[in-house]
């Protein structure tokens, strides 16, 4: 069938059920926010003349809105690749149907490490697979250049989360947490394994817009080289611990501590407790943005880009634990100088201290 | 210059001053003994008809060594590369010096990370470059075939060991310990750094032999594939507790505790608290050995093989402390049922509690 995703008309299928690694080239609804925000993002930072790749193109979808929506001194080359059979085919018929004759394209058709081994630099490369983005890391961070970005997706949120405590330590090297924050700390835990396969180079990737939607995680990382920077970014990666006694929770390079209520915190992480927000790219974008169903999320991190902390509180899991209505969210806001946050539409982010919250006045 | 290692003759140069990445090919007496262990432990292991991957070959003369001296049924095929402009020419002299043909050998000059991926599999990937392994990690992770051995050299050992203890966080994810246990810790980071880009992807990279000597370290693993397995390993990944004010030592899954003495514990780590010798296979190596030269290591590493226990004591570093003469080594072993230990020639591992060892009688 025919879809048209803003600038863009494809023939795919629409996925039939869950979708999966194994399907035929299919067109993802659920994901041209994924896009808006990539190319909304591209057109508000100041690189240009771009090597981009998109090595897992899936439909191609992506790189034909690239080529639809960019500015024009963003993309120098597009390299565009996936390994499904008649990948070139597909994409010679979307260049058609957008009336695309582009001369800064190369097409591949290979396995996406192999295509990126194969390569010197790239100054923007999309990670977008289907479930982790793990396979392709090593090749990724080796492939971007100085300063450039590096998107990654992640759609194994499960695997984050905790919903299996085992899997999150031998997918992401971290403890998971299983409750309420637990999308907030699997961002975070899935930044930091992202960031140690560069630090290791000497490469600081540090995250620019970092966010839960949907059922995925999205991180956009700017690759600032040095090793002092690298230092930066390591002083960043502590624990998260979480009183299940009293709602308190902080960051430590420890993974043991008591809470001032006497209980013993349990521990998730190593996690990346530094910005998930650019605050300037994000008023840029905010500013920019002519996708009109992303305007209120964009504005809620750019809010939420405020204030700087790790983890959040949750206003009816404090009010079922207290016995009391939930408060308002405007005056609980107000009251204690928050934020909302993108994580949850109950949840906001304080500087203020975990006892004054709790107190029922 | 013309130069003998055991069965083979290899022409090539000495180094002059200190071996660094940029030198031409040459040939590092220091490795021989490297190559005469990797040579026995091949013939040790019941694998047989093994495809060989030989991706940093530099001189060839381990590849050299592999045809003239493992056991006929070792090697199906044995894959040598280098990235140096001349390496097909040079090994190929080697072959006719050591009047070789063999039918069973493919010559690839690649870099090596690029000669590794456009391979499917391999039973036995020796990684020996100069300095860190850790550009060559992930892809001899993906290459490694089920039940396969990965050896992995590490002669950055300064970054493991605390010398400059920013780059250990940096290269190897973790705290390095600067005192006389650093080989140790050292080599247990490494070990812990190659296991996690296993366990991400289900390979569970179980150490077989794992040692630190003259200026390198090195460690077999054998990759036995499966989440479970994985899991075991995560287990073992745990912090080393060290006390600075009575030598007490042990390992935690927490990086705060205190020490019975009521310091509070110093941390290195997370590193491998599993075993570093498979205690079977060293014994038939000790049986076996066809090399003079390595043996009283081997059995020296065999006795250390009946005490598992991370970190030692050092008899030296203890009666300096105490202000006394340090005890005679046979009569420590003897009163403390403690063995030696290849890390320190004034090492000893036991499993009596520090408190009787540090005891004046």
């Amino acid at each position: 069938m025919m879809i048209t995703e803003h600038s863009t008309i494809i023939k795919a299928e629409l996925p039939v059920g869950d979708v999966h690694a194994g399907m035929e080239v299919f067109y993802n609804p659920v994901m041209a926010s994924n896009r808006n925000i990539s190319i909304l993002l591209l057109n508000s930072i100041e690189n240009t003349q771009m090597n981009i790749c998109d090595p897992l193109a899936g439909s191609g979808i992506r790189s034909l809105r690239f080529l639809k929506e960019l500015n024009k001194d963003k993309i120098k080359q597009l390299y565009v690749n996936d390994m499904k059979e008649n990948f070139k085919e597909v994409f010679n018929v979307g260049l058609k149907l957008n009336k695309l004759k582009p001369k800064n394209v190369s097409l591949f058709n290979q396995d996406a490490n192999l295509f990126m081994q194969e390569h010197i630099g790239f100054d923007y490369i999309d990670i977008d697979p289907f479930g982790s983005p793990n396979p392709f890391l090593a090749l990724a961070v080796a492939r971007i250049s100085r300063g450039g970005i590096i998107a990654v997706t992640a759609t194994d949120t499960a695997a984050l989360t905790g919903t299996y405590p085992k899997v999150t330590p031998r997918k992401y090297w971290a403890v998971s947490l299983k409750n309420y924050l637990m999308h907030e700390i699997g961002l975070r835990i899935l930044i930091r394994k992202v960031q140690l396969q560069g630090i290791q180079f000497d490469k600081a990737l540090v995250p620019i817009l970092a966010y839960s939607k949907d059922h995925y995680f999205r991180v956009y990382f700017r690759n600032e080289k040095g090793k002092e920077k690298c230092d930066e970014l390591i002083k960043q990666h502590q624990y998260f611990l979480y009183c299940n006694n009293c709602f308190n929770f902080k960051t430590s390079v420890y993974n043991k501590e008591k809470c001032s209520c006497g209980k013993e915190f349990v521990f998730a992480g190593p996690l990346w407790v530094g910005k998930l927000f650019d605050e300037k790219l994000l008023e840029k974008m905010v500013e920019n943005n002519p996708f009109p169903e992303e305007q209120k999320f964009l504005e809620l991190m750019l809010g939420e880009a405020k204030v700087n902390q790790v983890g959040f509180y949750d206003l009816h899991e404090i009010a079922r634990k207290l016995k009391v209505d939930p408060p308002k969210m405007e005056l609980a806001l107000k009251k204690l100088k928050a934020v909302r946050t993108h994580f949850s539409t109950t949840g906001i982010k304080s500087r203020e201290k975990q006892s004054s919250f709790c107190s029922k006045n």
